[in-house]
């Protein structure tokens, strides 16, 4: 089975240190050739920025190339289901696409975010895992319902920040922020799971109990704090929540016991906007550092002064996305 | 006059046969400095994923760059009619695209489905003749009312299948099968077409004479049956069609007579639905392969039983895309 | 501060003069390794064929690789005023998008057409200065509010045509055209002030007073004709403009007293479309050439015989986009 990079968790700590290991060296040399002659496809079945910027232009400084792919916009609406009668929208099978790209390309990347309909279908990550059951070459997560990449990125900032590769016994808050739609919990997921495997203090900041992340997050932030150390707990307090923190991270979601019945959460959310990151939040922290996956709507996830601060590294979080990336592709290519 | 590959009938049988065969040397050894430094404009008038991806990365392959676009989605609707007065949606004439893009690019590809209004205008092949015309450099049908990338990427699948460049004497089935749209005839056409010109004994089989091809096409199948042997038959009776067949080849289409007028036409369709190729069909033939262009709605087209069959050849047809475009591509810039 | 390329007028000539070298080295000698293993991001907020082609084509021929983005179509919606809470539809700010690619890439390229909404508001060119104010690396102008990559293609196939560098004394005659849409007046706004920059004699002729361009644009002209020599004088008399004419530029665009409120305006247009070029008024000229920046609409702004006449330059100036965008890319990158 080809190596693929689905989630974090199914990676080894001493895997992943490499990787950000590797990825630092790629910060320093920018040009390889690790991927000389071999072919990328990224398969977007949403919108991206960052993520099509810094895998195609990664996978071109290690000497490949990355051909960019639209389902449903430049190329077919696409069927995951089994045994299905395809008389629907859908002109082409997963199994077909898959097969296919495996024979054009060394290694396909899938965004695919959740439809926001049905959570219990949506914590499947059928297209991703779909495609990685037929795909016979590594397949990696651009971002579903966890965005694996964003997590070794975000991780290899606060060691820039800190000097350090040892992030034990750090305070660490993921706060939820308002947006004005309800998000995918993907990089909350995700992170939840990497800031526990890397053995912090987490507290979950969010407003209500509902926004508390999907069991199997809670599930692999509880055993992550038994395996690393470290502590997990949760509040709805933001004063005490982001008292003596050293990192503080914000992400917006969708409560999961709404999907596919929105209307009841949006007063929810609307009544929280207070949980905007603002100076005045950070001042009670232990002269934290402020970080955001980005894109982030200023002055409603977080003020434009926290933005502007020294202590954003939103923007060395983003850049690292490259470097984190070109470590994965070399890596599972190898 | 730059050297065109708009059909394959254009070309005779040893040019054919030695794409063919560079083809297979490109399967063996994947990259080369065929296309070093030189650039291919990849037209895009209707969506795509097999032949963009396939056309993009053998251009890579070889050491050029492939640019592609889409007119009228992202670049400016086109003109195709001499003399107009362009006082329409179309902002520029295919004259001064193809005659620019020559400056640009060292080949241009196309793809260009038929409108399904007018046959008569259809099967003019306007957008991809007036681009030949204009264009200073070669041009490559990337599918419009044929297909003739498929065709060697379909006849070298067979040649690898059966162990033998000579496919003489083998039965060769292309069977429409049921859609709920009403398709291009462009592979239908293309797979008559090369299935003839290797001398191999063809049968159309459809559901009335109504879905017999385009007599241009008809004609051309004719006229190989004449010079390279092998035959030719229409039929409309399933189980003596597929009777000892050696290959089985798949493909929905539109008929004729129905164009522009299509709503008499879908009942005739859905009447049909029982031509899905399936495994009591492929147990009447002769141990036969079965194939198809992709994409394929599976339990439409053909059952999954047969499409997970060992004996389905369509994922090496795909692959063999990239082999014979690469190959296409190296010999016309020669 | 990053050297960027927005403006023509920024340039001094001698660096204006420097770069048409360069281009036309790159005309004689294609490939070169300028921009090897550099990214450029090109960013598409309005649709594109020809500047799209030949930037990601002159990048790949200099060794680098451009990524293709297109807020708002494929990434997201951007906001760009400063201090704004960001609760419409845009995802991002431009400061962390400028800010990401920067990081990302040597070069950003930027093209952004008017609302046509506010004149007062779309003369501040606020997206391209939005994104040169944040960005860390050179930012290109690919057509905003003027187009400066169009303006060196232009005079360097002047050039060429007239076999001399110095273009003073010869009569440039910028003509209105009628298109059924009120258009950018960018292309406009350059050629008035490249063609005074060179020292020509000028003529910017148009129906009415009302399509006299920006006074921005009039004063550099008029402070290019006090530097450079030559003239500058406005007519709306087609004949006595033509006469003795060496150049004929042709370009259409809206009035810009009427953005926001087309509506008068159409008719005004209507009633011009006999300023439309066509041989009888090159006749008048002094064995005058033509050439106009594409895309083009046959007999509505040139006719079939102009556009087919050998004196017709278009499609050279259209080339000479990827020479001059490769020689503005190894400058700034320098």
């Amino acid at each position: 089975m080809p190596l693929h990079f689905l989630n974090t968790q199914d990676w080894s700590r001493p895997d992943l240190d490499a990787l950000l290991d590797d990825a630092r060296h790629f910060k320093q040399s920018k040009l390889g050739d690790q991927l000389r002659g071999k072919s990328v496809a990224l398969l977007f079945f949403n919108p991206s920025m960052r993520t099509r910027t810094s895998f195609e232009l990664g996978t071109f400084q290690l000497g490949g190339h990355a051909v960019v792919l639209q389902p449903g916009k430049d190329a077919w609406p696409i069927e995951f289901d089994v045994g299905t009668v395809m008389d629907g929208e859908a002109e082409e099978h997963i199994a077909e696409v898959a097969r296919v790209l495996s024979r054009y390309a060394d290694i396909i990347g899938v965004r695919a975010f959740p439809k926001f309909v049905d959570w219990s279908v949506d914590r499947q990550d059928r297209v991703l895992n779909a495609i990685a059951t037929y795909a016979d070459v590594p397949v990696i997560n651009m971002e579903t319902i966890t965005h694996p990449c964003q997590e070794l990125a975000h991780i290899m900032a606060l060691q820039e920040h800190f000097g350090t590769t040892d992030l034990r016994g750090k305070k660490y808050v993921l706060t939820w922020t308002y947006h004005p739609k309800p998000l995918n919990t993907a990089v909350a997921n995700s992170a939840l799971t990497i800031a526990t495997r890397m053995g912090m203090d987490v507290t979950l900041l969010c407003p209500t109990p509902e926004y508390i992340l999907d069991e199997r997050y809670m599930g692999w932030a509880a055993q992550n704090v038994a395996e690393h150390g470290g502590s997990l707990q949760v509040s709805h307090d933001i004063d005490s929540a982001y008292a003596g923190a050293d990192i503080v991270y914000a992400k917006s979601w969708g409560a999961l016991p709404y999907f596919g019945n929105w209307g009841p959460e949006l007063p929810i959310r609307e009544q929280h906007k207070h949980f905007m990151v603002d100076e005045r939040k950070m001042s009670l922290t232990n002269d934290g550092v402020f970080s955001h996956c980005l894109p982030l709507r200023r002055n409603v996830k977080a003020s434009d002064a926290v933005m502007d601060s020294p202590r954003c590294i939103a923007i060395n979080e983003a850049e690292n996305r490259l470097h984190v990336q070109k470590a994965i592709m070399a890596r599972v290519v190898r």
